[in-house]
């Protein structure tokens, strides 16, 4: 996507041939500053302090990682002492999982003095696929929105669409899992505006999400999580969309803390929810999302510290509790597949089931 | 309540016998400040400004704001004069009109030259009231978790409440509504343990309700509004209880934005889901309170900057949010009354519904 009329990816191999170049988000979205990753070590603290974040964009990182692991020692205790410090860097993303089992299960079969070569070429790929993923998610969204938008048009001068957290270009290599859709409709033509959930504790509502739709030009506005009941109970909302960082294989649906409470508003105000989702984000060894997928839980200065632009200018944090307090930072909730209307997937849209997925995913891949 | 050991209202007459204080509640909770109200005006512009917050002390800050007015002038006029200004202020608690009204009307009725001492004297005993009828809130509330915990004991060590916003003493002049059984329950040994929603954008949970809590003992977390949902699913939650700013005639509760999708997961997970309330917030006339009732939009900055204390110690205000960026920002929102499982109001404990409400006050007063 576009920073400044210049095409960005949220990752990609640096000049040099061999570092890799990030947008630090944590610096978003005061400051536009890119960092280099230059070992494995590098990328797994990328991935572990939120320079990088989103499902899909973590699995790419974590395959530059193995790539970058590569140049330092091609052995095979070295690879899986790589792959394991990877994975253990956020519990959730089942991206992350299956990009490190992709790269090291083909670099474990080739010669070691292939591995470099062949890791920096699968992670490429990797990245490549998940953009051509995203770009034909969008193409099934539009279809979904222009259906409704259909329905509105006449009555209504904008079609509202709720996000929770940030699922744009930024979580994935480019175009985003929810934004994609959203972009596709607002390049359409369609009258989408956008009520961007600020998404507490870190806010990638208020710093990522608002970025990247002011950046494309899509109208909207950031409201407090609170809020989402209220605007659908009033009719203010005609379509929610978020991504998913897990999905299992009975269409539950792990995404950050709070999209369950916006599913359960939509659900009783009757308005669809619908659920962005590229196949590697499928788990299909997971039959019971709400029950089994692991809940990070991070640290409490996200809860009780909040960072951004001072009036000088400058970056800061303010402390928004009383000293002492203690706080819980659960990162992620499971929406049962009850409460979701759809699944939208690069290979069509679904049911939020078992036999909704393996409709389009007969061979039950990417597990 | 106390603060150090020292026992405190939240708003009382200055020993200059005519003045009025208020702890300055923007302040809190890294700054205990008093201030000192001298005129109408600055009794509004404490309400409006947030310096008082909470549907019975707003009440209670407009009746000493008609006592100050009496000491500027006592004639009809300004009685009607001020009564509008100070019910401009806020637009959604309706103790606010009440409290007007009642001082109002007394005032009109009684002689020019005995306005000012009446009008005093009615705003002492609307505070008087209000603390009795919060303990006794307190003491029916108590009696419903001391049922909970019989259930509970000796599966569990705590019993876990969850609570949304501050219902607590520093919204009414004493004790509080959702948080008097609270304080009641752990001052008769029951285990209680709270957890705090922060409360965005205004973060009344982290800035209020914890300090309240800790200053009184009481165990609590802090957690993000976007957490409540994961923490019933996973039996982390015994109970809800928040306040209510206004009860509509058929048991609708407005309250702070969030409640209601606080109310859905309750809901969704079985868990009870109480709303604690003195009379004068009910509204016999609204019938419908999802309907009818107006919903404060308040400026957008409070969502795009938070403010806080700094690492040097100061106050400081930071934005999370781009430049440009726009927000909207609806203060309460609506909980249906099918999602409550009942009011603890200072007469008992009803469900939530006209026939409920009626049970307890026949007479339909406070309108």
């Amino acid at each position: 996507m576009n920073i400044d009329g210049k095409s960005y990816r949220s990752i990609w191999l640096n000049p040099d041939g061999w570092s890799v170049d990030i947008i630090d988000q944590t610096l978003l979205p005061h400051q536009l500053r890119i960092h280099t990753l230059q070992t494995a070590e590098d990328a797994a603290e990328a991935i572990y302090s939120m320079r990088v974040r989103g499902a899909p964009l973590i699995g790419a990182t974590a395959a530059y990682g193995m790539a970058l692991a590569m140049t330092e020692g091609a052995d095979d205790d070295y690879i899986e002492l790589t792959r394991k410090s990877l994975l253990e860097t956020r519990p959730t993303a089942v991206n992350l999982r299956w990009a490190l089992a992709r790269v090291s299960e083909a670099l474990q079969a080739a010669p070691v003095d292939a591995r470099a070569g062949l890791a920096y070429a699968l992670a490429q790929r990797i990245c490549d696929e998940d953009v051509r993923i995203n770009a034909s998610i969008g193409t099934h969204g539009l279809g979904l929105i222009e259906g409704i938008w259909k329905e509105k048009r006449g009555t209504a001068e904008t079609l509202n669409i709720l996000t929770h957290c940030n699922a744009g270009w930024l979580a994935t290599v480019d175009w985003g899992t929810a934004l994609a859709p959203i972009y596709r409709a607002h390049d359409a033509g369609i009258p989408v505006h956008v009520w961007v959930d600020e998404t507490r504790p870190r806010n990638q509502g208020a710093a990522l999400t608002a970025w990247e739709l002011a950046a494309h030009g899509v109208p909207h506005d950031l409201i407090v999580d609170n809020a989402g009941g209220h605007l659908m109970q009033h009719g203010m909302v005609d379509l929610c969309i978020t991504g998913t960082d897990r999905t299992a294989r009975n269409g539950d649906v792990c995404n950050k803390i709070g999209t369950y409470l916006k599913a359960l508003a939509a659900f009783d105000n009757e308005i669809p929810f619908y659920v962005a989702l590229p196949g590697p984000t499928i788990d299909w060894s997971t039959a019971d999302g709400v029950a089994e997928i692991p809940i990070e839980e991070r640290d409490s200065r996200e809860v009780t510290e909040v960072s951004g632009r001072l009036s000088d200018g400058e970056m800061g944090t303010v402390r928004i509790t009383p000293d002492g307090v203690t706080a819980r930072n659960f990162a992620f909730d499971v929406t049962p597949a009850k409460l979701v209307t759809g699944l939208i997937t690069e290979r069509g849209i679904c049911p939020a089931s078992e036999a909704g997925l393996a409709s389009l995913y007969p061979a039950r891949e990417f597990s």
